[in-house]
């Protein structure tokens, strides 16, 4: 049984800290150059091995770090050589790409325009798959190099303070950082470009999934610039509290938020915030994404992280991380001050990956046999053509249409019987673009509502969604009252 | 002396078999995965050895298979990186182009637009040349492997019904596979899309050259969809024939053809061949190409290979075959049925090709110092400006104008007095186009007649063959009688 | 401190005669195939070492080339697979690229389409820097080919009779070729096609910084094709002279121009001269550049070398070198004279570049820990904007100007006391193209003077260059008398 890396969510909290004792092995094992960071010389515990780098998008960073990993193993590379000609010019689906792949490399490195798309590869093929970045949706190694090098840098993620800059709306990959840091207990400072906030689906998630509590300037005095802070519940500062707590509100100004369990009323430390928004230990930039910026008033607003930026915040220990290219967004005054940590950041993705390679080609016991479980969301795999409404799913794109079936989570809270009740709320399963459904209805009596919240009264294997109730009435269902759909059976 | 395999024939039958063999020993040395059947591990035979996928048209699958054979052996590949910049984009001719690359590599592999590509960088290198598909002319490791999957999977060609299905009017790929199932003896069974039949010159050539007698609905009772049936004389049931025997007729409905030994009368056993039709041990499916149909009505009446098409026809034992990537003519229900060996087929594509890279590059004895001989055609080079008509010939680029000198084969039988006179055709030695001239003439006597079948009443050095009378009379030749230009030399 | 090679001066003769050797022992210990030259086998002295080759151009054969010898020193291979997405696409600068790819490789080997890029590279990283072309301003490893061949065909450089032909007016690599064959002696005759001359700044600089005396049909008799002939003044035939001596002139006619030093009086012999002329060692063609010949009365004119040519002029014992690919310059008639050494010459470049790739990555003491310096050059870094007037320099790239200053040398002689004035000349640090600034100022007084003569009479930390009075009096600097601006600071 293969593992593959698909998301940051594929690795444990466990698993990351073992591939980080790894990386840093490396590290020691191979040496590093002073100043350039790169690795030297190479092992030969991949011998044999070849990894394929099939990358249907350019790019050379993320591919030479991937292979300079791959022969500091002592492995072979197989890589794609014109991203536009590989794909489905001669209309062959990914599925069977990768699967024919498989008959050559022993391990699938695969970038795709195609949002969920190395999930289908990972679906189809026996040896283990890495998401080098699927559109806008994931690129888990570089949040996992992200991760590293702070740990690295900072010796502990637990209780660091983090600063996000810049477009914070539009990379998926940002997205995946703030869950990540949230998972490894770091306090999350927003500082985002006007217009370019997180959105609303991600601090909800951060809250929900990863256990964070979310501080605006409603609730405390934050700096102009700073648009929330994000507490996550296992903060040191807090760690006497029970394990099952899932949210808390703070003190300063009223309670702004209705505690899950709200027989318990906590506290944040108001200092534990300020402090965090004050004394930040990294600084994380994100580039600017020039075509994005049509709705904004030109560049001006962006966030430019540099020596002036620093001194002027008084941020004198904070490291500047950035996942590069950079365009305008961080100051070339930084690349020779020792918190510019950014091409260290790059220079860390080689152990990084070495030690991601070594543990799905199964050369060194970091992994455990299955990946990590999402134990209390619901399978939802639809027959009756609902698809995932993302337009850059790889689901929706006309080759894959041939064989590939339309599968959702269902993200609605298990035990939420002390909750009011929520509207539906699917997950595409490979590019995990969430919506909420307009009409539920049951195979068996043929009858529909639009009262979605009532999903969970119905059994798992009658549940039947439609986008709208259109399309229910056009399979033939029929409006029902919300008490008839759930009382039983047709 | 270095051998090159630009088609099929450039390897006798014994040389297949040790390939075989070899091929098997990789398989059995590595070890292979049990699910993707990907070999495991490296040898390091080649250590030392470089090869180069020089590639001037985009391709993953055939690459990787050729490098991932060369990683395998413990070589090193150079590859190009842009197939539509390398070329002619500076005006060099793929002559200079390999004679530089031979500076470099040990062997090169070669992807050409141009038909008969292959042919012309064997003639300018030392090293060994592998044609990795020159236009739609020849891709013969493809056919290797075909031949490597039935031979691994059914132990034996010989006596195998091979069912081939869609398109075998355009891809010579298919052609050559046609005539390698013949030389081993497989009985061949065509059903073409309405439209896309085997071509009348590679039906000739079957039986003319590949010695095997063309059955269709006139002889004997043939499924719907079922063209033709090719039954190779060496077949076993007809074993006890002498081994001068050219060709033979069906006994069922009268003689449909003339025998070439007009007093050897033979018969095909009639339940050979309605055993043939109906249990079919292989179905070779072709790829549906779109924009070839053009003519036909959609692509409604091509065949579709499926577990419905299997069950229907009882084929219950048949392997699928299909050398991918597919379109629409091949079910995705068949992937996880055990008769689906088109996945595998690919796998085998790895052992097979390090076979054949291990042999050119003498790491073992498989091949004899001297390839197979074309021993009953005769060479002709013509001085006179004759040209190949094929337009996709690589005599007719532009670059390769300068120095390439046009080249044929005359392929009438050598033995034919007891034969009418045939006009004479001659096949262009680099894409193996074959074409029926309408003049010849002697070079001594500047004369020329329209009566090509007295070609080889004049000698060799003194033969002269025109595209057209108008061409011989352009260049100074005299239309004089047959009986004068046959007479004697000027 | 690890050294770069991005123009054949950044090594010093001692240097590349110790790559040479390096060569040879390569040449030996692994053989050569007799008729391809390539090398056989491989070393294992670069095991774990990575050299990227990063191309934002199409390249095969250099490519290949530098491949190949990384390969045969047992070395890894980062290559860009996609010229034209990877450059500045996403807006990133050459300078924060290379910065990333050093994490990943050990020396980078750069193609780039802008001038001066490989300095830029070199500048900002702590790995060697290979230049492979940076537009058309230098390629030196193909003149490090070119030496190689000669010397090892010919033994010794020094002496040698070389004559250029063809398009000697755009090629940079073909000046910089004209500039190694003076520092190692050997005698220059240009052959030009008509309109494509040595550019007078080339022929200025064999004279001043080369130390060659040039000579044209004014001063002796040549044949019709040949344009001038440089002798250095290191000739063998005139060994007898002082070290000092920078300059001579010719007998036969009379004295055609002033010797740097008046007082001396040298003669070249008129036979060495006449016989360079008669008896050629190398012949050196240079490719037709279509795009180039506009202004040309077409391809009529430009010479074509081949057997004809040779014989025609009883250049028996030429050897004809060519950087290849040929166009029609070429003729097919010399692949298998044995004078038609361009096929060898591309075959050498893998031990030359073996020599060099192991030379920078310290694997082989063959290089000094500084370069060679260039000691009579003024360092010139402009503040106030004076940007190069090459337009393809990186420098005048939009990503580069962020962050890179424009840096000149000043190029006039440094003992010039016996010398008329010299205007200014300025030569940009990165794509060394010359020019002549049109004004000169003092920062300290903000006075200038279109007198650029006057140059070194001002202090270096004052000098301000101008393009234009225009720019001087735009920046705020006041007109005065050169005896105004000279006389003392403000």
């Amino acid at each position: 049984m293969n593992r593959s890396v698909i998301t940051i969510d594929d690795l444990t909290n466990d698993e990351i800290d073992r591939l980080f004792n790894l990386a840093d092995r490396y590290v020691s094992d191979l040496g590093e150059h002073p100043h350039s960071h790169r690795l030297l010389g190479k092992l030969d515990v991949a011998k044999g091995k070849i990894a394929s780098t099939l990358f249907f998008e350019p790019s050379t960073r993320t591919k030479f770090s991937f292979e300079a990993a791959m022969f500091r193993l002592g492995g072979d590379i197989l890589q794609t050589v014109d991203p536009r000609t590989n794909s489905s010019s001669k209309g062959e689906s990914l599925a069977d790409m990768v699967r024919v792949v498989q008959s050559y490399a022993d391990l699938v490195i695969l970038r795709h325009p195609r949002e969920g798309a190395a999930r289908v590869a990972a679906e189809y093929v026996d040896v283990p798959v890495i998401n080098a970045g699927d559109g806008s949706h994931e690129h888990p190694t570089q949040t996992l190099c992200d991760l590293y090098t702070l740990r690295r840098e900072r010796k502990s993620l637990t209780g660091l303070n983090v600063l996000l800059c810049g477009d914070l709306k539009n990379g998926r990959t940002v997205h995946s950082l703030v869950y990540a840091l949230a998972r490894f207990g770091a306090r999350i400072v927003t500082a985002p470009a006007k217009g370019l906030e997180l959105p609303p689906h991600v601090s909800d998630r951060l809250q929900s999934e990863y256990h964070c509590v979310a501080l605006t300037s409603k609730d405390i005095a934050l700096p102009d610039d700073v648009d929330m802070v994000f507490v996550p519940l296992r903060d040191e500062k807090i760690r006497g509290l029970p394990d099952n707590v899932d949210v808390l509100y703070v003190t300063p100004n009223q309670p702004h938020k209705l505690a899950l369990i709200p027989d318990f009323n906590l506290s944040v430390h108001f200092d534990t915030v300020t402090t965090a928004v004050k004394e930040i230990d990294v600084i994380y930039g994100t580039r600017l994404q020039t075509e994005r910026l049509a709705g904004n008033s030109g560049t001006g607003d962006y966030p430019v992280i540099d020596k002036a930026f620093l001194d002027k915040r008084g941020y004198t220990n904070a490291q500047v991380l950035h996942p590069l290219p950079r365009v305008k967004e961080l100051g070339y005054d930084l690349d020779k001050d020792p918190r510019g940590a950014y091409f260290k950041q790059t220079a860390y993705g080689v152990p990084v990956r070495m030690a991601l390679l070594a543990a799905l080609l199964q050369i060194e016991p970091v992994l455990e046999t299955r990946g990590s479980e999402t134990h209390y969301f619901r399978n939802y795999s639809c027959d009756d053509g609902l698809m995932c409404s993302n337009e850059r799913c790889i689901s929706r794109d006309e080759n894959e249409g041939k064989h590939l079936k339309p599968k959702f989570w269902i993200v609605n809270p298990a035990q939420q019987s002390f909750l009011p009740e929520m509207p539906l709320t699917v997950r595409c399963m490979y590019c995990e673009y969430d919506y909420k459904p307009s009409a539920i209805g049951r195979k068996s009596s043929r009858q529909y509502n639009v009262e979605t919240s009532l999903w969970d009264q119905i059994e798992s294997e009658d549940l039947v969604v439609f986008c709208d109730f259109a399309q229910a009435q056009h399979q033939g269902y029929n409006l029902v009252d919300p008490s008839v759909l759930t009382s039983a059976r047709g």
